[in-house]
C-alpha cells in the first residue's frame, strides 16, 4: 500500500542532489490523469510562513480548491528567502506544471529542512522533469515519494484506511520541530472518495484538529507545516461523516508514527483533560502539561510528581480551581481535591517504567474534554538539537 | 550588608528539621520594634497558588498593606495541601504574631519546596520561638535570613543600593522553577525610604516587571512565587521615582543571580526585541524567543541558527512581517528584511562562545520594546529535573 492506494493517484520521488548525502529529496504525488480535483489544505500559522506555503496558499485560492499535483523538495525548507524564494516555489510549480500541461495553479509546492538558505534550483531544475516522467500509480512510485518528503525521520511514515467503497492513504514526515535542521511536519492524503472542496476542507479541518494539532513534540510551529488532502472521486460519492472518520484516523496513524520517531524522546505521553469549561480549555490545559519542561523531565526520569502537573493546569490560563483537582498517572489516582491520594505508588511506578504514559487530569468545573499526545524530555532531544551543522 | 542594612529591620534564620540534610529552613524578615510598615507584594498568577501565597494575600488586604514581619520556610511549599494546608499557614503567622506581640494579619508566610506534602508542623511550632527570639539587626541576622529561604541554591542571593539618602537590600532564592524539589522564586525586600502603601504596591509593580518578571529559566510559574517589599520609614520620604529605581536595581541584580545560578544552565541570553507594535508585544516575542526549546538548545550548542528565532517569532502571537525583520547576535546582524545578510561568521562564533548571549530582534512595525533574560538547555537542567528523589 502506498499514497496511490486510493484510486487516480500516481507519485514519485528521486535524489536530485539537494541534499549532500544522496538520499531521496524530491516526492511528486498528482492525479494520473493531469485532472484538477478537489484539494484541501492547511498550513502553519507561523507568520514567517515560508514560500512554498505562501505559493500553495495563493494556488488553492486561485483555483479554487482544486488541484492536479503536489511537488515536495526536502533539505532546505525555502524559508527567510524573501522574494528569490517565493520566485524559486512558482518555479518548482511551474515546471511541474509544464510537465504534467495543466496550469501553474493547479500545482501545490511544499519544503522542508533548514531556514534561510536559499533554495538549490540546479538540482531541482534538473529534477523536476525526471520526477514528472518517473510518475506511476505502482506501490513502488509511492514508497519512492514517501522516501523523497522524509529529513531526519528514521524511514517513511505511511497510513491506509480502507472503507469498502472508498479508501484513504497518506505519507508524512517529521514530528513536530523534532530534528536539528529538519524543522517541519508535512503530510499528504488521498482518497478517491467524492468529495466537493468546501466539504473536503471542512472534514480536513476536524482530523486535523484531531490528530496533528493534539500533538506537541517541543511547543514550536514550524514555518512550513502543511497537510494536504486530494480526492479523486473515482469511488463514487461517500457520506461526508465516513470520511472524516477515515481521514482522521489515517491522520492520526501518521501524528502517532511522528510521536514515536521523535528524536531524543523514549516516551509518548497522553494528557487528558476532562471537566474544563469547555473542550478549548480542557485542550490549552492538556497542551500547557504536555509541553511543560518539568513535566517532560519527570517523564524522563519515570518520576510521579504530580505537583508539577498541578502547577502546569493552574498556569494554563483556563478555569480552575484547585480544590475540585484530581489527577491519575494510568488511571491510578494520585491527587483528589487538589492534595495529595492515598493510592498504589508500586503501580504507578510500574505505569511510568512503561513506553506510553497516561495523565488523566480531572478539573471538575464542566464538561470540557481535551487530550494531546507528547512525549518525554531526554539528554537526545538536546543532542540532536544543539548544533546544526 | 544584608537585608538589615536599611534602618529598622531585623532577621534571622536557623535549622528546624524540615530539611532532612540539617541545612537551614526557617527565616524571620521584621521590622525592630514589632510597627507593621506599608509593605507591598506580587504573588504567583498560578491558579493552583500555594496556601501560604492564599494566606499572605489575605493578610495583606486586612491590614491595608502594612505588615511588621514575614515568615519563610524552606523545604516544603505547602501547596496542593487543600484546607490543612491553610491553617498550617495561618498557624506560622499566629506563633510569629505571639511572640511579636502583634496581629496575626500582620504577619506575611512564604514556603518553598515540594508540592502536595503536608507541612512537617513539629519542626516549625518548635522552630519560630527560637527564629523570634534570634531576631537581630547584624549582618549576621541577616545572612541566616538569607541562607534559611535558600533551597538547592549555591549562595547567598543578596543585594544593596544605597542612595545617599535611602538604602534598598534584598535577599532571594530560586530562578524560575530551576530544581527538582524547589519550584519557586522568593525575594524579600527592605528600603527605610518613607513610602506609602499604595505608591509602595505601585512602585514594586514596576520594579518586578523590569525584572523578576523578565526573566525566564524554563517557562513554568510556580505555585509560590513571592516578592515582597517592606519600607520602614526611618529614612524620611523619598521621591517615588528615585526609590522606584534603586527597588528595580536591586530585583535586577538578584534576578541576574537566580539566572546564573540556574542549574543545569551553562549561558545566560538576553532577548531584545525593538520595533513592536507595542512594549506588550516586544516583551512576549522576547519571551517566545527565551523560552524556545530549540533556541534554548542552539545556545547550549553555541550555533548561530537564526532560523529558529525567526520561526519563534512568527508564531508568538505578535504582529510580525517576515520581510521587516532583521536579527543580529552581539550586536552583529545575522538576518536582514527577513533574508541571510552577509555577515562576520567568525564574530558571532566568539560572541556565541561566550557566556552571556546577546539577541536582538527588530521586528520593524512599531515602536514597542521588550527584553527578557533567559539560559540555555543542557544535559544538566534534564539531570537535575528528572526525578525528585
Amino acid at each position: 500500500m502506498s499514497i496511490t492506494t486510493p484510486r487516480g493517484f500516481v507519485a514519485s520521488g528521486l535524489a536530485s542532489g539537494i541534499k549532500s548525502s544522496g538520499a531521496l529529496d524530491l516526492a511528486l504525488l498528482a492525479t494520473d490523469d493531469g485532472a484538477a480535483v478537489p484539494t484541501a489544505a492547511t498550513f502553519t500559522t507561523n507568520l514567517a510562513a515560508a514560500a512554498p506555503v505562501l505559493v500553495s496558499r495563493a494556488h488553492l485560492a486561485a483555483s479554487g480548491g482544486r488541484a492536479s499535483a503536489v511537488v515536495i523538495s526536502s533539505g532546505n525548507a525555502n524559508a527567510a528567502t524573501g522574494g528569490p524564494g517565493r520566485a524559486d516555489a512558482v518555479r518548482m510549480c511551474n515546471l511541474v506544471a509544464a510537465g504534467l500541461g495543466v496550469p501553474s495553479e493547479c500545482i501545490l509546492v511544499c519544503s522542508t529542512g533548514l531556514i534561510g538558505v536559499p533554495l538549490p534550483m540546479g538540482p531541482i531544475e534538473a529534477g523536476i522533469p525526471t520526477l514528472v516522467s518517473a510518475r506511476s500509480g505502482s506501490d513502488r512510485g509511492g514508497e519512492q515519494a514517501a522516501m523523497g518528503i522524509l529529513t531526519t525521520d528514521s524511514g517513511r511514515k505511511e497510513a491506509l484506511v480502507a472503507n469498502g467503497s472508498f479508501t484513504v492513504a497518506g505519507m508524512a514526515k517529521g514530528a513536530g520541530m523534532l530534528a536539528p535542521n529538519m524543522a517541519t511536519m508535512l503530510a499528504f492524503l488521498t482518497t478517491d472518495a467524492a468529495v466537493e472542496s468546501g466539504a473536503l476542507a471542512d472534514l480536513l479541518r476536524i482530523a486535523v484538529r484531531d490528530s496533528f494539532n493534539s500533538m506537541t513534540v517541543d511547543g514550536c510551529t514550524s514555518t512550513n507545516d502543511t497537510v494536504v488532502l486530494m480526492a479523486s472521486g473515482r469511488a463514487g460519492v461517500a457520506d461526508p461523516n465516513v470520511v472524516v472518520d477515515a481521514v482522521t484516523e489515517v491522520c492520526a496513524t501518521l501524528a502517532g508514527q511522528m510521536a514515536s520517531d521523535a528524536e531524543g524522546a523514549s516516551k509518548i505521553v497522553q494528557v487528558q483533560v476532562t471537566g474544563a469549561r469547555s473542550d478549548g480549555e480542557a485542550h490549552a490545559a492538556a497542551r500547557k502539561v504536555a509541553d511543560s519542561l518539568l513535566v517532560k523531565c519527570s517523564l524522563n526520569g519515570e518520576d510521579p510528581y504530580w505537583g508539577r502537573v498541578a502547577s502546569d493546569l493552574g498556569s494554563a490560563g483556563v478555569g480552575f480551581e484547585m480544590d475540585r483537582l484530581a489527577i491519575a498517572y494510568g488511571g491510578i489516582i494520585v491527587c483528589r481535591g487538589g492534595v495529595a491520594a492515598v493510592h498504589d505508588a508500586d503501580g504507578v511506578a510500574r505505569h511510568l517504567a512503561g513506553s506510553l504514559i497516561e495523565i488523566h487530569c480531572e478539573l471538575g468545573v464542566g464538561d470540557g474534554n481535551g487530550v494531546v499526545m507528547g512525549v518525554d524530555l531526554g539528554h537526545g532531544y538536546i543532542d540532536e538539537n544543539r548544533t546544526t551543522s
